[in-house]
């Protein structure tokens, strides 16, 4: 039998054991929202292209316009008209101006362009402008947005809808994003049925397979669901070497009764060594973590809110560190609205709601028996006791990990 | 010409001619992650739906246990092994014990249950108990996690992982969730070309189109693209036409000279009066809104800062309202690093990066020219200058809409 870890400890051994895996692949631009960068990307070419106006009105040599007022305008025939799309192929002549459109290109020998607010057309071929024009006004310069070698968007950056955009206005059109972990997920049990269907005396629905389905996919993952495996040990180690033909890592939950749990042990360590049996952490203890070669395989316990929390403190974090990223848990300071007591020499996590009183965070525990799923669909987050402290008393300020997103 | 509205104005004017849509659809809950709640879910069942025991054991009337320790152990025969997954059809008899494992089917007669820890089997059928039960001692009740009619998960609910598990408990294997709404996206402009093309002379790519559809996309609508479209009021009317068939709502991009803007308009009002021309806001004043019956026609600019503001701060806000939601942002307060001139007579919105500085949070406005879309990939968030407010000095603390989550 292996010692009990704590999660830190257990996280550690793990991170020694496996090493990150590097998958990418190319996706077009249009397809790679919230995936993220397998490599720096950089520009390769000038943002914009040619020289822009940035308002409506007429390029010009600002050279002409000095000094002049609304009394006595500078007053220069139309060149010519540029038109949006089109390339500014001539040279302003001194002297003159010419039309051009917001985004339009400036051609070469203007330096400024005038807003359509200080000219006035005289309708013979040549305007009037009111306000002297300084060099640079209203334009904006080739590669003023970006010049090639710029790094645009950093590694491991996971792609927003601005971007996506940068990339489109930049001419990438595909980019390399880390492929993501594929994770397979068994349940094993011989209580379980399919959630669509009604348990019979002594049944109960499978849970975790959908539990663990979304909790993965949610941070990231892809999932492969193999199922309710029977307890027996020749049928479930048959599953996960199928698994793990297909998926980075297999996660296997159930078996809470204490000859299945051997057996789940017995399963694991039969594809390799097993780094831990039994974890100080409540809900979760008789967590198992071994593995096949490069690919971990966990067995979880059977109540679902053990899973819950197994699946977010262990398996959640060692799959992020294996595609190379970190999972960053987002906290709220909280004033704990009655005394939780621990004492349990276990690492303890209790779910909690968040409540807002005169300008105050409150969490507020819920006082669940262990495996009540539906007492974690009311939690805003969890808090954690830790193993040398004996409880927490009512009114202490504690640090929150907020499970829900803002609706 | 219609006024210039305010943000406020435009969103309010555009609650009062809109009117929510109401779309549901079944889906099994396996694809119901992420999705929202139609309607208010309800257990139909208990949960569990039998008496479980929460360890491994013995299930035992309490009283036959009352005063025993480990010098004088109550004595128990063993009337029968309950199996994990099978029923409890039979009543315990007065003085007998039913050995049990974790999530077993507690018979009737017994009302708790020893761990095993607590008892030593002695080989011949009996076993001894050295210390005394309590009356629903590790015991799980039937309908102690759910009962019929209790009110599981609210309407209006964006689907968690635990609430999917939750759902699966419950039996519920389909779940009535809103559908999205579908938004048409088209840009027009002369100079445009897709991403993916090289710009020729005064050409740029359309960054818009991606833009939005990935911003919509985030926000948890469909998309439909309509790709570029040519500068002409007759084709552009027909391609809002061809979209209006198929989405809720259409957004327009492009067309940031004055002659465009202007035909841009036309063909909105072609589909039903306008509701405003011009934003009181920068950038993103030449933002129009009219629609066809309850369908939305947004025109927003061309310059994509613009869009990516107009796009958050008017469209998204509206097409939550139709769906029945609100769109909540995330701020945080941060100490600005320098001083901000706005003086614009329209409030000022400007993206900013955010830095932590021993332990204080600091935002840095991003200087950048209206159109350059990689300024917002550097973007943690914006901040916003009222309309009547002539700048921010440096070092004052402002509230940040945080653009990006964590990574």
């Amino acid at each position: 039998m292996l010692n009990v870890l704590t999660l830190q400890e257990a996280l550690e051994s793990a991170r020694k054991r496996f090493v990150p895996v590097r998958r990418t692949e190319s996706v077009p631009i249009g397809r790679a929202l919230w995936r993220r960068t397998a490599d720096e990307i950089t520009a390769e070419e000038f943002v914009p292209d040619f020289d822009r106006s940035s308002v409506d009105g007429y390029a010009v040599r600002a050279s002409d316009t000095f000094g002049c007022t609304e009394a006595i305008p500078a007053i220069l025939p139309i060149q010519r008209e540029i038109l949006m799309g089109e390339g500014a192929d001539f040279t302003l002549k001194p002297g003159c101006c010419a039309s051009i459109p917001t985004g339009g290109a400036v051609p070469s020998g203007a330096d400024s362009v005038v807003m359509i607010e200080y000219t006035e057309e005289y309708g013979d071929g040549t305007i009037g402008i009111s306000k002297s024009a300084a060099p640079g006004q209203n334009m904006i310069y080739r590669g003023d947005d970006v010049r090639p070698g710029k790094t645009v968007i950093r590694k491991n950056r996971v792609l927003s809808p601005q971007d996506i955009g940068a990339l489109a206005a930049l001419g990438i059109d595909h980019v390399a994003v880390a492929v993501p972990l594929t994770v397979g997920i068994l349940s094993t049990g011989d209580e379980l049925v399919p959630p669509e269907e009604k348990p019979g005396p002594g049944q109960i629905r499978d849970v975790n397979s959908l539990l663990l389905d979304s909790m993965f996919r949610d941070a990231g993952f892809r999932t492969i669901r193999y199922g309710i495996i029977r307890d027996e040990e020749e049928l479930l180690k048959t599953a996960v070497a199928e698994a793990l033909k297909e998926c980075d890592a297999v996660v296997l939950s159930g078996g809470s009764s204490v000859g299945i749990r051997d057996a789940a042990g017995r399963v694991i360590e039969s594809f390799g060594p097993l780094l831990f049996h039994g974890l100080a952490m409540k809900p979760g203890k008789p967590t198992i973590l071994g593995g096949s070669g490069n690919q971990p395989v966990f067995g979880l316990p059977g109540h679902p809110v053990a899973v819950f929390f197994a699946a977010r403190l262990l398996v959640i974090p060692l799959l992020a560190y294996l595609e190379g990223r970190t999972q960053q848990e987002k906290t709220v300071s909280a004033r704990l609205t009655e005394n939780v007591s621990a004492n349990h020499g276990r690492a303890f996590y209790c779910a909690c709601r968040l409540k807002q009183d005169r300008g105050e965070l409150f969490a507020e525990p819920i006082r669940a028996k262990s495996g009540l799923i539906t007492s974690l669909t009311e939690a805003d987050g969890y808090f954690c006791i830790e193993r040398d402290c004996e409880g927490l008393p009512a009114g202490v300020e504690i640090p929150i990990v907020t499970i829900r997103g803002v609706e």
